[in-house]
Parts: C-alpha cells; structure tokens; sequence
C-alpha cells in the first residue's frame, strides 16, 4: 500500500519509518512549498498534488493547518482519512469547541469573539480570568493571550485587534481559565470498524506553551474518564488513525483542552514504551490492518529536544536512553528530536532522570532540570 | 553522518531504519547493477561508486561476497569498516577457518581440497562422515554436500569438480561432521576502542540450511563461552560493527561453525527483544557512536517469512507479533521478511509460537509448526 501524508515534517518522517516494515510505502506533500517529497530521505518526488492523490491508496495528515482548497482536493479522492471535520476542527478552535459541545464531552466555558463588542460580552460570560485563543493557525502558544484583570483589557485588545485584522475567517475564542493541577494527554486509534485502543495516559509539562515533557503515568481512574471522552469525540467524528486530546486535570476531574486529529508529541513515548507505536497504529488504522496494542510495556518518558542539534554522547551510552532526531536544520526553538527513556520501573526512571538532567543545559532542558530537581528534594 | 552500505537488500534497508533516528543518512551500493541507491526507497541516486564513496563518512557492507576489487577501492578510501580482511575471511572459508584457528577458539577439523588428491588427504585426514563447503560463494545451504559414507566419494567429486572448475579462486574446505544437540549464534559489536557488548544467544532451527526460527536464549555458561570466543575472533581482526557467529553446541561445549562480518538474521529478534537492536549497534559502532545496550527486555523469537508475501491478518492483531517486511518481490524460498514474537516470560511466547502456528501453513512455515508440536507434547 502507498499512503500519501500531508505535510513533510518529522511526525511524516516517523510515521514513514514505522510503515515501512508493514510494507508501506509513502509520500509527502509540502503544502508551503507545493512539492512532493519522501518523508524521510526528503528527496522530491516529480509529481504534482494530483499525481500524487491518484498513485496513494490513502491520504492522511501530519498537521492541522491545511488549506481547505488542498482538503477539498483531497476529499474528493474518496481516499482522506481521518476525516476533513477532524482535520478542520483541530485546526479551528470554534469548530473544535462545538465538536467537544456535540460530543458531551466537558471543556471550559467559552465565547467566540470577532469585534469588540464580543470581547465585552465575554468577560461578562466567561468571566476574569481568561485565556484567548486565536481560532485559526495557533499551535505551541502563538496566538494566545492570558486576561488576567480588567485593567488589561485594551492593551490585549490592541494585539486581538491586529489577529482579527489578519484573515476574514479569524476569530477569537476566550475561554475560562481553568486552575489546572497537571495537564495530561490522550493518543489512541480508531480504526474504521469503530475499534478504540488507547495508550496510557502521559502527564504533559509545558514551557512556553510548548510541550517539553511526557511520561506515561498509571491512573486507572483518570484513564477511564480519559478514554470515555476520547471514544465519544472519535465516534462523533467516525474517526479512522491515531487522535490525541489534552485534557486538564483539575482535582482527578478531566476537562478536555484541545484535540489534535493525529498522532501527536505527547506520543512520542510510545516509540519505546508501548507495544506498538503511534505511529504504526496511525499508519495500521489508515491502512485498514488491525490496530496494534496499546500496552505500556516500560516505564517510559519523553523528553523534546528544542533548538539544539548536538547533545552530549554520554546520553547515547546510557542504557534505555533512546535519541529520535528529526533531520531538521538548527533554528532557535525548533523542535529538532526527541529523548525517549524508558526503564524497569518508576523508581528506575527517575533516577534516569537525573542523571540526563545532569548531561543537559538547564536553559535548553528546562523541564527535564524541574522534575530532576522535585525527585531530588 | 552518512554511511555507504555495500549491498542493498533487507540488511542494509534494517540498517537505514534504525540509523534514521540518530540522523545518520544511507545510500546502498548494489553490486550487481554497479548502482547506487537508497536502501530503504531503493530510488536509484545518481552517483558512481567513486562519487559514492567520497560522499560517505563511513562505508560498510550488508554481506561477505563482495568482489575483492570493489572492496580495495573501498579500502583504499580509509572509510571502510569493519575492515577488508573481515569481509574476506567471511566470504571465504579458507580464511574463516585460519582466523579461527589463529584467534584460538575451537572449530571442527578441516582439510582444504583444490583437487581429487586433496579429497582422498581430506578422507584420511577429517573421516567419514564429513561436510563439504565450497570456499567461496556459499550461503543458506548453497555449494554445500554431505559424505556419509565411502559409496558416494565418486558421486560427490563430480558434483565438486564442477563447482572446483566454476572459478580458479574456488575451494573446497571439507570439514568433521559434528554431531550436535542444537546450533546457536551469538551477535554482537565491537567498537572502535575494543569495547565489545554481545546480545544473549539465539537458538537457531534451520531447514534445508535456511535459517527458520531464532529465539533469545538464556543459558549462562554457554553465554560466556560464546562471549570469549567472540571477543577473540573480534579483537584479533580489530573488528569495528556487529559481528555474528554460528555454533555447534555438543553437550554443553561450543565449537564455531561459521562467522558472519555484519547483522545477521539470527538477530533480528533483537529489534524487538533487546534494548537496543543490532541494526542501530552497528550503525553506531561504524560511526563511533557509544555502544548500546544489549539488554534482553523481552523475551523473543524471530520466524522467517520465506517465499511469501502475505500472511493472516490475525498475526497483526495479536500482542507482541511484529512483522517485518522487506519490500521485495515473491520468489519460492525468498527471506521476504520476518516475524519477531515477544512475549513477557517463556511460557508466554511458547503459548503464542503455539497460536501463530495454527496460523500460518505448514509447508512455508516448518519450524514454528516442529515448535509447536514440541511444545504442546
């Protein structure tokens, strides 16, 4: 089978790599640069889009953020999987707050804003304090704004102001904001015959709004309420491949806090701790082959690896320390690969932990350095 | 980094999936078709050898039969590893059979035939019954006969003397039948500072001299044994890769059959099975990566999938089943890919060696169904 992916960047790349062994063969479509390329050597490919859509079995995504014309063009195939509502509701926080709504799953209290005399009626509604968000093209903590007292509501509106004056189709959605205790994500897959296996649950640390550390954590309970709510967004949407939801946790109580309809960073983990990986369960569910097993079979954590492109060797001699690079060039921030470190058991990975905390730059590690120092106290 | 393989089948294809993650790129050297390509797309790169070569960090090779020309101008670069007189004594049992020898470990009595005179010294001298391997060009059974008894001498020298007259370079090394209990084979790598790490070893069932079905042992004296002989045979070629190496296991005693310069099929459950699998140990040995751990992590069996090309989809939905495949066209008796069984304690995977039996035919599939039969008796 051929699947051709949206997008060309590492979660393509990593979902080529767990493919191939199962025989699949894959492509990737740069949207930015309209070109098709292999996913993991990033040679062109001479094809165009519509080439590409006739030579694939099955088109599936890597991100979100896909233009609805190329959506539409690949909708037409008869061929896209999950779905065009998944891809667009991840990709606009409206859509994906009405999805949650249809659903019954819980989510915070929210209010779509286009002017300002939305803005006014929310904080009457969802009332201070607020998180905005812009509703389209915001990832990893762009778009956002934190309403913390009334005091800044013209200086935040100044910067919402420019957002809305940005696309026609932008919106603005504040929503409650929610004292969370940890914040803790689910990936699972659905197949086509309405199978659901879910992975663990990870508890997530976030720097900057963007993810800097996952483990997989053992919470029976959370982990029912979790897969409840996953099972009810993934049928309402007859979801087929892996789908991701962040949630928060707020006293043992799950509040959904966005979905992500592919295999997602809070997964990466599953590389080495799970039977099989997301990223062969996305491409088995696609593919129409029975999901793999989602079982923990190690202690695991994960750990990004943003704008760096070295790390010292003593992580690679370090046994259970996997190092997963994406081939991307060096940029401030970027995410450029990740850690995977999986051990016998919880104990075992914390001092693993440490010991990694001790071979990385607080700076560039800050979460890695944070839960190192909590152990050791 | 990138790494030039010399061969481009399933090996080197293992050797580029797992080297992926550490960001080192491969390119394949096919010697047949004097192309080069890569090895997991097999799209054709347009490069000589020469080109190949000096766009490469580090050149290796996925097998021992490589024409010794081919192997000088790679030598001559000063990037080939593990080095020439590996892949030569691999490829040629009369260099085999002197490194053993000279690296001291124990291996069966053996006489080298040019000619007919030769073959009656070789009587004399091994006895009756003896093995007969051709020195060159010999693999999965191939150039290979059995004397039994003296009535068949004239019958097996016909069939030699056509191999004898194939090529001026040719041999015949005929060697003591060694009655044994089971075969084992331990791999294992060798870094550029002389740190060895070996994998536990794998039981191996052939038949018709292909490799079956492999399973991750765990017998302590026999490990340690197999360990020295491995660090002699290593440390006296300065060996830089993963190296494997047959044995006859005689009532507890082990006696070299034959080696292998590179990955090699009887640990290919090490993807699953260990810490860190034995594509990735080479790759970061030729690169002077540290090490990995060679850590058992589960308990593990390999079946190899020979001239097929589909199988029950019931094996992908069982835990633990990974499938393997290598992109290849059908051929009868083909390595088309493998099947690695994990289990988390051995009555496990005996239990599930067991269920995949049943389903998978008899006739394509005789070692798992022996397992089997043994197992349920």
């Amino acid at each position: 089978m051929h699947v051709l992916v949206l997008g060309s960047g590492q979660l393509a790349r990593m979902m080529s790599l767990a493919g191939a062994p199962l025989n699949i063969t894959m492509s990737a479509y740069d949207v930015t640069t309209d070109r098709v390329v292999h996913p993991l050597t990033q040679a062109v490919i001479d094809q165009t889009l519509d080439q590409a859509i006739a030579a694939a079995d099955v088109i599936t995504a890597e991100f979100e953020h896909i233009p609805h014309d190329i959506l539409a063009i690949c909708d037409k195939s008869g061929k896209f999987l999950p779905s065009t509502d998944a891809i667009k509701a991840g990709g606009d926080r409206r859509l994906e707050k009405a999805l949650l709504d249809n659903s019954g799953v819980k989510n915070a209290t929210y209010y779509v804003i286009n002017n300002r005399a939305d803005f006014d009626a929310a904080i009457q509604h969802v009332g201070i304090p607020m998180v905005l968000k812009s509703a389209l093209g915001g990832y990893d903590g762009k778009g956002q704004w934190r309403l913390k007292d009334s005091t800044q509501v013209d200086t935040i509106w100044q910067e919402m102001q420019e957002c809305l004056n940005g696309s026609a189709q932008q919106a603005i959605v504040a929503e409650q904001f929610v004292a969370f205790d940890r914040e803790v994500s689910l990936v699972g897959a659905r197949s086509a015959s309405g199978e659901v296996a879910v992975y663990p649950l990870a508890e997530n640390i976030h720097v900057n709004g963007v993810l800097s550390l996952s483990t997989a954590i053992d919470a029976p309970e959370l982990q029912e309420q979790a897969k409840q709510m996953f099972t009810a967004v993934a049928n309402s949407l007859d979801y087929v491949g892996v789908l991701a939801i962040e949630f928060f946790d707020v006293n043992g109580e799950l509040l959904v806090n966005e979905i992500a309809p592919r295999v997602h960073n809070s997964g990466h983990w599953t590389q080495q701790g799970a039977e099989v990986c997301q990223f062969e369960n996305h491409v088995r569910a696609v593919c129409g082959l029975p999901l793999g097993s989602t079982k923990l079979v190690r202690e695991t954590a994960m750990i990004n690896i943003l704008g760096e492109d070295t790390l010292p060797t003593e992580l690679l001699a370090m046994e259970g320390c996997h190092i997963h690079w994406y081939g991307k060039g060096k940029r401030p921030g970027r995410k450029m690969g990740h850690i995977n470190v999986t051990a016998d058991y919880s104990g075992e990975l914390q001092r693993k932990l440490c010991e990694i905390a001790g071979y990385l730059d607080a700076k560039a590690f800050p979460a890695v350095h944070e839960v190192a120092q909590k152990i050791r106290s």
